[in-house]
């Protein structure tokens, strides 16, 4: 043990011990699903948390004071929280910090923020639970018509590489801010997939996760662009290129992996932006998706109407229909900014006849809404 | 225009400018490359920066003061670095803080710290740079020793998957604290092996990185544990089950993968504990790699001296002599705390009579030389 305690002097630049504080763990999750959280900062005037769990004020959810107790350690025990993965942050003297107890931080934008998870339905759907796991890769294809190399998530369903079978596709699109790490990383995809699979409520399938922004390679930090803040929109990403350019990935998809190359076995499907990719992808090419889901839909004026893609709209909804689909799942919650874009948007379907399903939560134009939103859209594919 | 402004108000959670700052860009490398850090706290009292680019003050870096405007943003311009990936943290009022507008960090241990990096050689080898790129996937293996499904990070070559080529593997393992996310990202392996193999200096091979860590079948976060506060040893993890247990991996990717199943084509390679995890498996298993390498091994007695593994050590080690070998590679810096361990173990291998290549470096137990030595031990595989 000698060895080992030696060892530990190791990784000097990130021991939390070397840096003067004592051992602390926060959050700590209680049995009665209260919730723990401690920041040692002796130095500090005032330390506030603010989580997603707290009722929003303005665009941000509130703040609840923390108390210090006489070593300098800041400490707030939240109400019995609902299961789901949920964010916080601390307020430190008005400084926003993360907690640097909790290694778990997901990223949005160019924010890093801390998670923890509360069991129970739906948030073991995002759990790592003791099932048969897919695989996850990093990948990079070839787009001609984007004139790049892009890169590009893929989720493969568990025994994928040992079968003989040919798969269903789901491709999933994010939104603006985001890039092709988004729905593994906040949207939890690989997680709900491997349970969903398990418990047998989804069929076995591929979900491709591109990068939908035009003039971006590949997520910030994993591109030739290197390092730097990224922005919530990349010019162009609206313009009509991506959706022009799309089937350069379904055929990346179909000529590489032993899927099932028909209508029947392809869904499409986003949220925010990547509805509006959903939406204009699936009628621009109006007889290759069955399954088209619309999760919070930025279902607004493209930026670039002069694109071929956004020429003769309702013509192509009606080629789109007239072709056949098996399923159109619209999405959105009651408090959504976008709710209005969204309703107008199922009263043009009703005025084509187009049918659709529709799906109204609670809330807004959250993650937490788009867990849910996928947890409910993948069992209705390829049935 | 107007709808991508109302769209700017999505992720409230996230947007920094809801927190009431300013953009402020952090870090900013000059081209004359010092590098600007700035942070916006109009209430702090003092702000230290921290960088692995100071001078070490014991076991951590030095600080150095960084001042505040008439706004409260505190900035600090360094001196020109060398060509490196850094990382940095600030202490406002002894808290150690992220920087806020420097969305890339990474986690070693439990601890989430930013980084940067500075062009130029060696770093240009961490960089993604526009070359072709092989993919990286997380997948999970059976291991019939270990009794427990297990987490596995694998990189193939740029083509693989096209190719009818079988290929050579490199098994790349990480030190205490560790797990298969180690080397991707801090060790920037990935990077590494793409632009080497670009530049005609590696071959094209697999680079296969499981996790060491005995009780532990994924990386914090990723496994069936959740989200817990990482530690730095996990128990069990240099008992000689992980040495005893390695050929399932072995064999799960020589039936999994086109590779090349013979010792010429089996390179073992690791830092810290991961050295001693090379040394230990390959002498155990000592006609199955023609190219080991030991990166700063923690050479140090076992902490379970009973297990097989640890038996017979002078006469595996010369049975592997024996059997015949390319390289055995040997890696250390100056100031490493465990050098005279090492320098112990090359006059064993001296007196059995086993050659080896000794590299020595400046500096101590740090990724810095994790990765310079990846570059540096790649190139002679596999000739």
């Amino acid at each position: 043990m000698v060895a080992a305690l030696s060892l530990s002097g190791l990784f000097a630049y990130s021991q939390q011990a070397l840096w003067g504080e004592e051992e602390i763990i926060s959050p700590v999750i209680h049995e009665n699903k209260t919730v723990s959280f401690h920041l040692s900062a002796p130095n500090a005037s005032e330390v506030l948390i603010t989580g997603d769990w707290m009722p929003v004020e303005g665009w941000v959810p509130g703040t609840a004071v923390m108390e210090k107790d006489e070593k300098g350690t800041w400490s707030y025990t939240s109400e019995a929280l609902e299961p789901e993965l949920y964010s916080y942050a601390f307020l430190v003297d008005g400084l926003r910090v993360n907690d640097p107890n909790n290694a778990f931080l997901s990223r949005d934008i160019s924010t890093s923020t801390n998670i923890f998870l509360i069991g129970g339905s739906p948030a073991d759907l995002y759990r790592v639970n003791d099932v048969a796991h897919g695989t996850v890769s990093r990948r990079w294809y070839d787009s001609p018509g984007l004139e790049m190399m892009r890169r590009i998530t893929i989720y493969t369903p568990p025994g994928y590489e040992n079968s003989k079978e040919d798969y269903p596709v789901l491709y999933l699109l994010h939104g603006a801010g985001g890039d092709e790490e988004a729905w593994i990383e906040l949207g939890r995809a690989s997680q709900i997939l491997d349970n969903l699979i398990a418990l047998g409520k989804a069929k076995p399938m591929l979900v491709v996760m591109p990068n939908g922004n035009v003039s971006q390679g590949a997520a910030p930090g994993e591109g030739v662009r290197g390092f730097y803040k990224p922005q919530f929109m990349v010019p162009g990403t609206m313009n009509g290129r991506y959706e022009e350019a799309f089937m350069d990935i379904v055929s990346f998809v179909e000529e590489n992996y032993h899927v099932k190359a028909d209508k029947a076995n392809r869904a499409i499907a986003g949220l925010s932006m990547g509805g509006f990719h959903s939406l204009h992808i699936s009628r621009y090419y109006p007889n290759t998706f069955d399954y088209m889901g619309l999760f919070s839909a930025a279902i607004i004026p493209p930026q670039d109407a002069s694109s071929m893609v956004y020429k003769d709209i309702d013509a192509t909804l009606k080629t789109q229909m007239e072709n056949g689909y098996k399923l159109y799942w619209i999405a959105i919650g009651k408090t959504d900014f976008l709710y209005e874009n969204v309703i107008e948007y199922m009263e043009k379907l009703d005025s084509l006849g187009m049918s659709y399903t529709y799906r109204e939560s609670e809330e807004g134009h959250i993650w937490k809404n788009w867990r849910i939103y996928l947890s409910e859209f993948a069992p209705l594919l390829f049935k």
